[in-house]
């Protein structure tokens, strides 16, 4: 579909250089919300669901917060166009397998995206690059309250907002952080900070969410409780949790420098090696070696690249994007075939520019 | 020692081009050799091996086969020194083990050497690049025959030559053909040709010899037999069967690039990254890459090294060598920095003068 690619010429709003670059990648909060007296999206049937999408769609296109959006409904989208939305954090797995009623409602910078008939009726989410939680919320909350006015939710003055699944009943909001910790995990100090943090009831995820490990070093933490707690309560403690991860990764990268710097050239280099010369990449080795060469821009090792350039790997090395690239559907090893190809491509192209 | 810094200056004269460059590496060709009445170096004390190498040193300095060799005592030699000649194959670590009485007679191009003292009174050896059997035979013999003229071996009429240690009882021979085999092993067919090679009496160690692996998929393929077999014949089975191995490696390579060019281009991509861009390198490590180069050099897949470069970077490597070359003894860790910086000066260095 020729909207989702527009997507690709710009890198995604939140992947752009942020407010924090290096450590925090980009932020998102989103709030799940459902309206009363309506079947939950898992309970309607298809002729409800879509009544549901075709009675919200003028109200969310008309939205102050979500000016002149790009509307993408999921039966109208390939598989490939689905899975590229998939790898821009901009629609949940769960959303692409949907069928009619289940649509995706786009700010066109990518800075705001409400899913309809995922698991909850509406979840809509606001996402930034580099640390922005309060500001996120304030959008995010503007948007919640414009539509609060033209549609009933499904609230309950003793619990909160009711969603279909419990965890996210009350606020009905979920924030989380992507941070990038290689410092962390190469000196060996990352199993104890996350515990610490799953201890304090946070969520650590890897970069796709639930259930997926922290390919590449990136690691999305996350409120767990909805309830009991106002929003500014919970992100600011989330906020406080991801500014101290911050500095426990500074230090660790401080220590690497001093204590194992020949190591950490050696670690940076073969990766520089590898994607400049492999033939053959999967995702998960080029995430990691994209990793460690994020690291080694930031430390000043390496002056042949910009993060940028590194940033928008990590999101064109996915199987959708790779695809969309080669403008063809291809299998597993022909993708890391193109896959590395397109790493050799983009890093001696940056490298020249950067050199020239 | 100056002698043996002398003999950095050159690749030693059985790793220059040979006459089967690739899959034939090197030839040797060695024969255990002991006086009469006198008692095995095992047996045999301090002064008893003294008295025995002071009355052959004139002899062995005046053989025509050996002109102007190069002498050197084990108990003058220091440690550093005595690991670059075994990494050079010109004396056996048992050798560089003994003191007193135990000696080197070396012909100053490397293509023969005399151990004194070491299993047997008398170990001499002729190498030479490439596949040379018979040409290596015939140094050996003159050398023999002629200082046959002028000691008495320990010889019986019914076994032949005796050793020290039984396996070498007979002719006293053991002819070995060092091959470069990345083809067999990258193809999953190296072991059935191993255990083939054994069962017809045939021996296949690593580069270093007994008990070691076969680090950059080097292969040394030597007779087991010493005895009931005329030197000729234990000389060309041994050569038949390198002959056979070598034609299965090319086919084998021939495969590798018709069915899996991909996977080769990267395995050969991937070692020329990390060797171009490491900052540590293990001796292993190294041996293996400088293996997927060589053989990316002789496919034609890499232009810009000559495989003699990659050839002498194998025994640079090594840990003597890398010690002298930084003019000082070192620890492993320290070594595997020196080991990095060397192979990446000399691989950028030739690349340079091969564009240039």
């Amino acid at each position: 579909m020729k909207v989702v690619d527009e997507l690709l010429k710009n890198p995604g709003a939140w992947l752009k250089v942020g407010a924090h670059p290096g450590v925090m990648v980009s932020s998102r909060v989103r709030l799940a919300r459902n309206l009363e007296n309506t079947a939950f999206p898992g309970w309607a049937g298809e002729d409800e669901s879509q009544r549901l999408w075709q009675s919200l769609r003028p109200v969310l296109e008309a939205l102050p917060g979500c000016a002149a959006p790009v509307v993408l409904e999921m039966e109208n989208l390939s598989r490939l166009d689905k899975e590229i939305l998939v790898e821009r954090h901009l629609i949940s797995r769960d959303l692409a397998e949907k069928g009619p009623g289940s649509a995706l409602v786009l700010k066109a910078d990518e800075t705001v995206a409400l899913m309809i008939n995922e698991e909850d009726h509406i979840r809509m989410q606001a996402m930034s690059p580099g640390l922005s939680l309060p500001e996120l919320w304030r959008t995010i909350d503007s948007i919640d309250t414009d539509l609060a006015q033209q549609v009933r939710y499904a609230f309950s003055p003793r619990l909160g907002y009711l969603t279909a699944c419990p965890t996210n009943v009350g606020t009905g909001m979920r924030a989380s952080v992507m941070l990038h910790l290689p410092g962390l995990v190469l000196m060996n100090e990352i199993n104890p900070i996350v515990k610490g943090v799953n201890k304090i009831g946070l969520a650590v995820r890897g970069l796709w969410g639930e259930g997926t490990d922290a390919a590449g070093n990136m690691f999305q933490i996350s409120n767990q409780t909805t309830l009991g707690e106002t929003e500014q309560t919970i992100i600011s403690r989330l906020e406080q949790i991801v500014l101290e991860i911050e500095e426990h990764e500074k230090h660790a990268r401080a220590r690497l420098l001093q204590q194992k710097e020949i190591s950490l050239r050696d670690h940076v280099g073969r990766a520089c090696g590898i994607l400049t010369n492999a033939c053959l990449l999967n995702s998960r080795e080029t995430m990691d070696m994209l990793s460690a060469l994020r690291l080694g821009i930031e430390l000043g090792l390496l002056r042949e690249w910009s993060a940028a350039v590194i940033d928008e790997l990590f999101l064109l090395i996915q199987p959708g994007h790779l695809q969309k690239v080669e403008g063809r559907i291809i299998g597993a090893e022909k993708r890391d075939l193109a896959r590395a190809r397109l790493v050799r491509a983009r890093l001696s192209a940056a490298d020249k520019r950067q050199q020239g």
